[in-house]
């Protein structure tokens, strides 16, 4: 008895440092992810009620993964998390997790160990990759020994509502604990991250457990913040950089050349050919279109290139073909606040349309290793790093089965600046050019070196990069067409796309 | 030939006028919502692919609104379309709209004419309060006559792509097109309000109707443009006020009294009393929201009250009692620079959980009516026109099978005074006060006018309020858990929601 007042007391002296925590993270705006997992028993749901009760909730929001919807299935896996995320200074607790799935898809599923292997390093990818971007994640897991859970469970089977509480958990099965715990700990140890620790809280008495809980949560706030200060002094990058497992994402650049965009030659077209070759490529990707709407495949068209590459007519060349419903254009300027108080791929993230569509990107992430490089809005560290997440991202978007198709449009200054003139000139074209233009075509050589080395770095077996030489209209519009046929006709013939949406 | 050309070269001259009107409308921070509709073969799709290509894209989103998906369906069935009205200043083009909806189900499922005039009472109030809030409405209805519709016909059929255009059109029906026109002509004419008036075009010439549309486009924004410069100088309301037909929306106070704020008597409750009422009401709470999930209802509580009221209290012992992945708490605040670019609801909108989850409160759409207005963040118009929209917007998450509980907390000037208090010392609770709570008191009177005024125009049969006497903390909350238990219970027991979230 002594024990239990002294840990409610404890307890009760520590609530005012958690909400001195909050105010230091809110002014910090620093994101925080608290994740709560561990045993059936042990009092997840208890933790995230304390957690609504210790924070200003105004703050804070709480989400519970599990009943998957049809809308997440039909996109990458980690999207529903993305939707959850916390923004900056804002405090996000997610009970279910990517934990609580691989976990049960282990146990209920029996994925094989490389598949697990897989899942973690993907897990630790992730996690390092918000850390990068200064999210504080605390991993909560709630320890039972085996007696505690016997003993829970004889407890919980008195109460009435126990078969509302426990429904997922089969605990007369032989061996349900060891084999849980077996799979918990392979995952723990793995997914034990400098970036992203675990903090492992014997559950079995509930006043010791929120005491160790809310005590973690404070320390670990204090520790982050100390970590932070040392950073900010040292000239050392704020977050170790990611260094890619080559199992995770195939990150290496692949063994064939790259598309050089010195090497180009122009190519030319006369207007008779190309209204020859148009419809025809139209109707194909029409078709395709379709094809894929039926077999709940995707596709991602980017487009990059210089200021009036022709990126806008080519999307029109290629959104005319589509039937209206089958397509997103979703164009990209500067990020909006509520953007920026999020990981940079946030916004790309919510735009992933449902399994079928057609999402056509004018200008795209792409942003974070040219403009944002550039133009100094991302740190050399920021714009370094995205190399390998962009990767990553990308390999999400295609793994469940989708296609994604990227373009750079090449011109030369001479072309542009041809075409900017022609701009000036014609009324329902002034729109398209503005001092920004004039501006960004004064840095032409910066943006040759960020351009050549971001298709250098980002050119990958799964997703190469389709380089056009596009002085000329035309020529280019029917390559881009092209190359989108032929891509989606060769895909076509590959079948269904894994409708889970969750890969291997 | 010659009129063809003409058409061609009249638009071409539009064209800067098309994007100058974009450029008012962004300028103004204008929001337009563009519906495209009309019989099948009139070039729908094409309409939405000339605007995409007219306008400048950047400020231009089209949604297509065909396959509904699972979350959709779990909300209240103008869910969707909240989703994607534009912000200030931007373009929405909606391709598939309520009116696609409603005259496909009149065909489809022979809906009665009683259901089919209560839809239209509410795309009426809905397409009224969008305008009211400053959004520029453009219905467009793409016209063919029988023999066009007969000749655009055979002249798809040869295409080869005509099995995926018209998949969904039965042609070969006798009378399809009567019926069809019948009802669409119904449906015309009954939508035809000042504020969103329909556009009729012919379309069988594709020259002539791109023309058509792009001049109907340029001539109502001019139109919009004088009105609201006429508007601007008179002292009339910027527009007309919405005038409930009693039919679309019960906003009559219901003829009971309306609960009074002055005469209420304080409650009282000793600790032995709550201590053994507190458990078992909580007990009930848990299974019956357990029991709403199973029946895929939600339940949205709602708090509102004087601050230090105890709604943080309230809510704490409701969701305490709850599973944590069965509810949601939406603590409401200052809206943000996103949410102000929308109508007021569109926050409240974006947070209508899945069905069967609980969604709590804690301030809500009322502040459109008490802080807003007491404050001057919305002019007298703009509040005195959100009663009906409150009503409408509850009635709107009820009608599928849900739940609405609103309660207001009512306490003295005294204990509210005793309440801040005794924040100031207790170090964990001095976050909840602040220096507008003070400010805020000071306007006592004031705010009980609006808070009085409230309560007595939006207490409806569907909806009423539930006013508590809050001097006493321990009696508040047993008061209102009761009231929960007992309006959940009685509801459960009138069985399972209407899945389609589509209501009669």
């Amino acid at each position: 008895m002594d024990t239990e007042k002294s840990f409610k007391a404890q307890l009760k002296e520590l609530r005012t440092g958690i909400l001195e925590m909050q105010d230091y993270l809110k002014n910090e705006r620093i994101s925080t992810l608290i994740i709560v997992t561990g045993f059936d028993g042990a009092g997840k749901g208890h933790i995230i009620h304390k957690f609504n009760e210790w924070l200003d909730p105004r703050t804070v929001s709480t989400t519970a993964f599990w009943h998957q919807s049809e809308e997440e299935r039909e996109r990458p896996y980690f999207w529903k998390f993305w939707n959850y995320l916390p923004s900056k200074g804002r405090t996000a607790l997610f009970f279910g997790s990517w934990y609580a799935d691989l976990i049960a898809q282990k146990l209920c599923d029996g994925l094989p160990a490389e598949t697990v292997e897989n899942r973690i390093e993907k897990i630790r990818f992730f996690e390092r990759m918000l850390a990068a971007d200064g999210v504080l994640i605390l991993k909560f897991w709630l320890h039972l020994s085996r007696e505690e859970q016997l003993s829970k469970r004889s407890e919980l089977e008195k109460n009435p509502q126990f078969h509302w509480k426990m429904q997922s958990v089969d605990w007369s099965q032989e061996g349900h604990y060891d084999r849980f715990w077996e799979t918990s700990k392979l995952v723990i140890e793995k997914t034990d991250q400098a970036c992203s620790r675990w903090i492992q809280v014997p559950a079995f008495d509930p006043d010791q457990r929120d005491f160790l809980v809310a005590k973690a949560f404070v320390h670990n706030v204090q520790h982050f913040n100390t970590e932070l200060h040392k950073l900010r002094k040292s000239p050392a990058p704020p977050l170790p950089m990611i260094q890619m497992n080559s199992g995770a994402v195939s990150a290496n650049p692949i063994p064939i050349p790259t598309p050089s965009l010195a090497e180009l030659s122009p190519l030319a077209m006369d207007k008779m050919e190309y209204s020859t070759l148009l419809p025809d490529l139209q109707d194909q990707l029409f078709e395709l279109a379709w094809k894929f709407f039926e077999q709940k495949r995707s596709v991602f068209l980017i487009f990059e290139g210089w200021d009036a590459a022709g990126k806008g007519g080519c999307i029109r060349r290629v959104v005319e073909s589509i039937d209206a419903r089958l397509f997103d254009v979703i164009p990209i300027s500067a990020p909006s606040k509520q953007e920026l108080s999020h990981h940079y791929l946030w916004r790309f993230w919510k735009s992933i349309p449902r399994a079928g569509r057609m999402a056509i990107y004018d200008r795209s992430w792409y942003g974070r290793v040219l403009v944002e490089r550039v133009e100094g809005f991302a740190s050399a560290h920021e714009w370094q790093r995205a190399y390998n997440e962009i990767i990553d991202f990308e390999n999400q978007l295609i793994r469940p089965g989708h296609l994604v198709l990227k373009f750079w449009l090449e011109i030369s200054p001479e072309t542009q600046l041809k075409r900017f003139e022609k701009r000036q000139v014609i009324p329902f074209k002034r729109f398209k050019l503005g001092p920004e233009d004039w501006r960004n075509r004064s840095k032409w050589s910066t943006y040759q070196v960020a351009a050549s080395e971001m298709i250098e770095k980002t050119h990958t077996h799964l997703c190469p990069w389709h380089v056009v030489q596009a002085d000329n209209k035309r020529a280019t519009r029917i390559e881009v067409l092209k190359t989108i046929v032929q891509s989606m006709s060769q895909a076509a013939s590959h079948g269904k796309v894994n409708s889970s949406g969750r890969s291997a």
